[in-house]
C-alpha cells in the first residue's frame, strides 16, 4: 500500500462531530462504527457531550492524550478548517471529511477547500473527501461512512465519485453476493483522487478487482500510465458518466471533427486495459464474474440448457459478440453419447439441450463433461423452471462441479424470478456468478476474454526513428513566437520532411517561366498552390489548381493566380506559387492526431476522401503508437479490406501506412505544442513505392 | 375474438390424462385447473380411475354425456389420435394437447402430428400445441397448464414458441409487477400459430398489450399485414431468437449480399410496428411500460435524481438513445424556483438533483410540476438510497402523483436492491414501471416514443405507376422457359424501361462501321459492352470498355473484342456490341432487391462503389414502398447528407431516387418470379436532369 494503510489498517479512529442525536450524520457515522465491531481504539470527538454510545467523549482532538491513526470529520463546513489545524498540531495523518459546504456549492466553498488543503500539505495530511460518504474496510470491520451497513469481505474495492451510487452498488452486492475489500467515497478529490487510490489498491494483496465511478479523471495523462500499468495485474472496471460534458469542441481538422469526448475514453481505456461499464448493472456484473472466477483463456464457451429457447438465445448473443460456440472433441462427443444421464438429452452438440425434465444429474454429467474438454474455454449454465426442474439441487450441482474444476469459468443464467430465488441464494453462497438473462452472461464472457487477451499482449515497444528534431523546433518557435497558430502547407510539410516523410516533387516560383521550368522538370501533370503564410485554406481564394498537362497552362495559371487572390484576399503576402507533382498512383488515406485536453494526442487513421467524414469509418488510438498499435488501427477500419487488396482491389503497403502513423506518433508525443494535425491525402501505393505526403496542415498551441 | 373462444372462455374444461399422481403431468395440470379455482365445469378422464381430485372421473370423453367446451389432452403421444378422433365424434372444437413427441422428435413424429392435424381439421377442431405447456386465462381462473400457479390478471398478452420461457416471464412477472389476459404455450404450432393468436389478441378487449417469444414465424407475408394492422392498436413486442439460423445465404447480388437474416427482421418489424425486443429482460421492461403507462408523445424527458450520479448517467443514456432533456418553461422554471420544497435541491434546471437528503416532499413537487410542463413528454424519475432518504414515502408519492396526472409516462429507477425492496413493492404494487439502472428506463422511453411516432406515422399509400408490364412479363417468361436464370444487362435495361427507367442512350451494333457511327451519333466519350445472352458477367472475359474517345478507338475496341472473347468464352453466342454514352455527371447510387425466404421482397438503397460493400452503409425496407418510406430509406443512410448536398457537395435530385426506388418496388411486386436485382449504378444528377440506370442485372426464380 502506498500512503494510504492509515485510512484501510488504522489502530484508532477519532470522529469528530460524533453526535448522541439519532438523524445527524455524526451519529449515524458513530453508530455504524459500532455496529461494525471495529476491535481498535474508537475515540468521539464533541465538546458537547462527555459519553457517545458508552465510549468517553472528548472536547477537542488533543483532549485524547494520544495521535489517533485516522480522523473522520462530520462537523459543518466552516468549522472543518479549524479541525485540520488541530490534526496538523498533533501529527494527524490521515482524515476523512464527510462534511459537504465546499468546491461543489460555488467559489466560497472552493476556497475554503483550498485553505484545508493548503493546511493538510504542509503538515503531510492526507484527507479523502470533502463532501463524501467514508469509508469500508469490511475485513477489519471498519465502517467509517454513512452508507449503510458494512458488507461482506471479498476481493473487491470500489471508489466513487457519488457517494450514493456506491451505497446503492454495496446494497446491489449484498443482495445478489459480493464481497468487498476496500469501498471508498472519494467525493470532491481534494486530495485522494482516483489514480491515488489505483495505485494503492493495485498494490493491496486484499483487492482482486479494483471498480469505481467517476464523472471526471483528474490528470489523464498519469491515469493512463497508473491504469495501464495495474491493468497487467488486475482488472479495473470503470463506470464513466458525463460525456456529455465536454460539449461541442471547435475544432479546425478532420481528426478533431471526428474525435470526440466518447471516442478519447474508448481508446484511452483500451490501451490501458481498463473496462468500461455501460451501466451500474453491467458494472456489477462484470464485477462478479471477475471476482469469483478466472478468466476465460479463448472465446470458446460451451453452453447448458435445459430448453431450446435459452440456449438458442446465448448462441445468437455469442454470434453478436463475436465469441465462439465451442466445438466439442470427439472424445467429449462420445462421452456424452455413451452416458445413461444424456440418453434422454435432446441435442448433445452445442448448445447441449438437456430437455425440461432434466434434474441436476443430468447438469452435473454434462457440465463436468464440457469442462475437461480442451475446446472449451467457458461454460454458460442455463435453467428455465419447468414444473419438475431441481433448481436448487442443480445450482448445489453446478457450486460442487465449478468448486472441482476451478479453472475455467462458469456462468449461471436461472431464467424466472421467484421459483428460481432458492437457487439463486445457493449460486450467490457458492460464489457462481448469476446472470437475469443469456445475453448479460455472454456480454461478462465477452469482457473477460478481451480482458484476458489484453492482459497478454506482447511487450509494448515504441520505435523511435532517426529525425530532425532541431528543424521542427526552429519551425515552432517561429510561428509560436509570430502567434501563427494555423501552420500552412508548405511548412507543415517541412516538418514532416524532417521526420521521414516524402512530399510531392516541385519548387517554389516566382515567376511564370520559373513554374514552367519547375513543370517541366518534374514532368506533368502538376498541381499549381499558392503559398502565404497568411493564406491556410487556399481553395477558398482560388488558390489551387490541379490537373495541368502543359507549360502554356501552367503560365495561364500562375498569372490568373497571381492576379485574382489579391483581389479575395488583399491582405496576403503571397509569397510564391508552389508547383508540385500529381500523385495520382495509390490510395489516398489520412492520418491525423488531435489533441485531447484529458488524455493528450489521439491519433486517426481513416481511408481519405470525403466519405471517410461521412461514414466515420475512422480508428483512433493514444500516442505514442507501437508497430502492433498502429497496425490495429489500419485493421480496425472496414476499409481495410480494400487496403489489403481483397474484394478485387489492388492492395496496397499496409506496413508503409503503419510505418508514417509511427512517425507522426513521434512528432506529437515529442512536440506537445502541436495540437492538431491531418496529412489528407496521404497517397499510399503497393509494397516498394514511396508514399507520398499532398496535402496537410497543423495547429498549434502556447504550451 | 376469432376462433378463439373456446379456449379463452370455455364453460367446461375436460382434461385426458387427469391422474392422481403427483409428479405426472396429468396430475400437475389438474391440481393446477383446481387450485385456480375455475368456476366452470371440470371433467377429469382416466380410464383407471374413479375419482380425481374430488370429482368423478370420466374412463372416455364420450361418457362425461356433455360436450365441454375446450378438451386437454395429456397422454402418450400415441395415444392422441385416438382422443382426436372421439373428439371429432362428440363434436369438440377446442383441443390443447400438452403432450410431446411429435414434430419435435423426428420424422416418425411429423407423421403422426399430420395424422392429428387432418382428423382434426375434418372436424373443424382447433388445436394449441402439441408439445406445449398449455394456456392461463387468470381473469377466468383457467390454469390449463403446467407452468406454475395463475399470475395476477392484467392487460398483457403472452404467447411463446417455448412454455418454459412463457413460465420465466410469468415468474418474472410476480416478482416485479405485472398482470396478464391471456398467456398461450404455442409449442409446436400445428394449427394455432402466432399469426392465429395475434389477430386473436388484437381483438381481445382484455389485451392491451401482445408479446410473445418466437424462433420461427410461419407465414412471413400474413404475419407482417396482420401485426402491421394490429400495431395501430396495440404494441407487440417480439422476442426473436434464432437468428443465425439461415446461416450463411448464397446470393449473387450486391443487395443479397448485403441483406442477412437479422435485417430482414429488423426491416420487416420496423414496417409493421412491431417492437424487437434484445432479451427477455428488455421484453419485460418494455411489457411493464406499455401495460402501466400510456406512450410520450414526444421525446421530451424530465429527469428528477436525489443524486448528481444517477442524473448524469440518465442524461448520457438520453443522448446515446437520441432522445431529448426537456428544456422547462419559463413558468415551470419559476415555480421550481420560487418554491419552499426546493430550495434545498442543488438544481433546478434539467436534470433535477434534489439532493441527498430530498424527502418524498422535494420529490412529490418536482414530479407534479414538471409533468404540468407542456415541454415535457415523459418523466424518469431516480433514486439513490441515502442514509436520510425515505424510499417507501418516496415512492407513494410518485404513485399518488402519477394517479393524479395519468397522461404523461412517469418510469422509476430506484438503485440498489434491499434498502430500496420495501419501494419497489410499492411501485409494484401503484403500477409504475421500475428499472434497475437509468439506462434501461431511457432505453423503454425511447422505444415508447418510437412505437408512439410509428402509430401516428400517415396512412400509407403506394402509388402506382403506368407501365408496360406486358413487355417484362415477355420477357421474364422467355427467361424461365429457357432455364436461364440469371437476366443480363440489356434484357435487365429491356424489364426497367417499361417500368419507367431511362437508360444510357446508344444502340447495338455487329460491324466496327456501325459502332463508330452509333458513337457519332450520341457523342463521345462511349463505352463498349459485348452483348451476348450466354454472357452475364462481362468484365470477367474482358467484355467491358469504357471512355472511349474517339472512333477510330471505337473500331479498334470492336475488333479486339470479337477477336478475344471467342476465346475465353467459346460457347457464347455473341449478338453484337452494344454501344453506350458515358454518364459522367451525377452521382453513382445503388437501388437493388433481394426477396426474403420468409418476408418476399426487401428493397436496398446505397451510395455506389466499391465502399458501400466495405461500408454497409446501405437501408432495406419491406416492398411495396410509398414516396415516404422511399425517401426514408435515403435518409436513413449516412451518405444521405453527400446526396442533398451538406458538407459542400452539389446535392442531387432526392425525389427522382425516391421514385426509381418506388417503381422498382412496384416491378418486384409485380412479377414475384424475380429473386434479386440490382441497378448499379444508377447516376443521378441535380433537380431536373433525368438520371441513369447505367447497368442492371437480375436473378430469376420459378414459382
Amino acid at each position: 500500500m502506498t500512503g494510504l494503510e492509515r485510512f484501510f489498517e488504522p489502530r484508532s479512529i477519532a470522529i469528530v462531530g460524533a453526535s448522541r442525536e439519532p438523524g445527524k450524520v455524526g451519529y449515524e457515522l458513530f453508530a455504524a462504527m459500532q455496529k461494525a465491531g471495529y476491535p481498535g481504539a474508537l475515540y468521539p470527538v464533541n465538546p458537547n457531550a462527555s459519553e457517545i454510545g458508552g465510549l468517553p467523549c472528548y472536547p477537542t482532538l488533543k483532549a485524547i492524550g494520544s495521535v489517533p491513526d485516522l480522523v473522520v470529520v462530520a462537523v459543518a463546513a466552516k468549522l472543518v478548517p479549524q479541525v485540520i489545524k488541530e490534526c496538523a498540531e498533533i501529527g494527524v495523518q490521515a482524515v476523512i471529511i464527510i462534511s459537504s459546504g465546499f468546491k461543489e456549492t460555488g467559489p466560497e466553498g472552493a476556497r475554503l477547500e483550498q485553505e484545508i488543503l493548503q493546511t493538510a500539505r504542509a503538515a503531510g495530511i492526507r484527507i479523502i473527501g470533502p463532501n463524501c460518504i467514508g469509508i469500508m474496510v469490511p475485513s477489519r470491520k471498519i465502517n467509517a461512512s454513512f452508507g449503510g451497513e458494512l458488507p461482506e469481505p471479498g476481493n473487491v474495492a470500489y471508489f466513487s465519485q457519488s457517494g450514493s451510487l456506491l451505497a446503492a452498488f454495496v446494497d446491489m452486492a449484498r443482495n445478489w453476493g459480493m464481497g468487498f475489500s476496500k469501498l471508498v467515497s472519494i467525493g470532491n478529490k481534494a486530495d485522494v483522487d482516483e489514480l491515488t487510490l489505483i495505485r494503492a489498491l493495485g498494490d493491496d494483496p486484499e483487492t482482486a478487482v479494483i471498480a469505481g465511478y467517476l464523472e471526471t479523471i483528474s490528470d489523464g495523462d498519469a491515469f493512463i500510465k497508473q491504469a495501464e500499468r495495474i491493468s497487467r495485474r488486475k482488472p479495473i472496471l470503470l463506470l464513466k458518466a458525463g460525456f456529455t460534458e465536454a460539449g461541442a469542441r471547435a475544432a479546425s481538422s478532420h481528426t478533431g471533427r471526428l474525435a470526440e469526448a466518447e471516442t478519447a475514453y474508448e481508446c484511452v481505456f483500451e490501451r490501458a486495459g481498463v473496462i468500461r461499464c455501460e451501466s451500474i448493472k453491467h458494472q456489477f456484473y462484470y464485477a462478479q464474474a471477475f471476482a469469483y472466477e478466472p478468466c476465460p483463456a479463448g472465446p470458446r464457451v460451451a453452453v447448458i440448457a435445459n430448453a431450446g429457447g435459452a440456449g438458442i438465445m446465448a448462441t445468437d448473443a455469442i454470434e453478436r459478440e463475436k465469441l465462439q460456440l465451442a466445438a466439442f472433441t470427439e472424445q467429449t462427443m462420445r462421452i456424452l453419447e455413451q452416458s445413461q444421464q444424456m440418453a434422454r438429452a435432446a441435442n448433445i452438440r452445442n448448445p447441449i439441450d438437456l430437455l425440461g425434465d432434466a434434474l441436476e444429474d443430468r447438469y452435473e454429467f454434462a457440465l463436468r463433461t464440457v469442462l475437461d474438454d480442451p475446446n472449451v474455454d467457458s461454460a454458460l449454465v442455463l435453467l428455465s423452471p419447468h414444473a419438475m426442474t431441481a433448481c436448487v439441487a442443480t445450482a448445489e450441482a453446478i457450486v460442487r462441479v465449478t468448486r472441482e474444476k476451478p479453472d475455467k469459468p462458469v456462468l449461471a443464467c436461472f431464467l424466472g424470478a421467484s421459483r428460481v430465488a432458492e437457487a439463486l441464494k445457493v449460486l450467490r453462497d457458492g460464489h457462481i456468478p448469476q446472470y437475469d438473462c443469456p445475453e448479460s452472461a455472454v456480454r461478462t464472457l465477452k469482457v473477460m476474454t478481451q480482458y484476458h487477451a489484453w492482459r497478454n499482449r506482447p511487450k509494448r515497444v515504441v520505435k523511435l526513428f532517426n529525425v530532425n528534431r532541431r528543424k521542427v523546433e526552429r519551425i515552432i518557435e517561429r510561428h509560436l513566437r509570430l502567434g501563427q497558430m494555423e501552420v500552412g502547407e508548405m511548412e507543415t510539410k517541412e516538418v514532416l520532411e524532417a521526420y521521414g516523410f516524402v512530399t510531392p516533387a516541385g519548387g517554389i516560383a516566382t515567376t511564370p517561366e520559373q513554374a514552367a521550368s519547375i513543370a517541366r522538370q518534374i514532368g506533368f501533370p502538376v498541381v499549381l498552390k499558392v503559398w502565404s503564410p497568411d493564406i491556410i485554406h487556399k481553395t477558398e481564394v482560388g488558390g489551387v489548381k490541379t490537373n495541368i498537362t502543359s507549360e502554356q497552362e501552367v503560365m495561364d495559371v500562375f498569372d490568373l493566380m497571381m492576379y485574382r487572390i489579391p483581389k479575395k484576399a488583399p491582405h496576403a503576402h503571397i509569397l510564391g506559387i508552389s508547383v508540385e507533382q500529381m500523385c495520382n498512383t495509390g490510395k489516398e488515406v489520412i492520418l491525423g492526431m488531435t489533441r485531447d485536453p484529458r488524455f493528450g494526442p489521439l491519433m486517426m487513421f481513416g481511408m481519405g476522401g470525403k466519405l471517410v467524414e461521412v461514414l466515420e469509418d475512422v480508428a483512433f488510438y493514444p500516442a505514442p503508437l507501437t508497430a502492433e498499435e498502429a497496425k490495429e488501427m489500419l485493421v480496425r477500419t472496414k476499409t481495410y479490406d480494400i487496403l489489403r487488396g481483397a474484394r478485387g482491389e489492388e492492395g496496397v503497403d499496409i506496413d508503409a501506412i503503419a510505418e508514417a502513423l509511427q512517425r507522426l506518433s513521434q512528432l506529437v508525443t515529442e512536440f506537445p505544442q502541436i495540437k492538431e494535425m491531418d496529412i489528407n491525402p496521404f497517397v499510399v501505393g503497393k509494397e516498394g513505392v514511396t508514399p507520398i505526403a499532398v496535402d496537410a496542415m497543423m495547429t498549434l498551441e502556447k504550451r
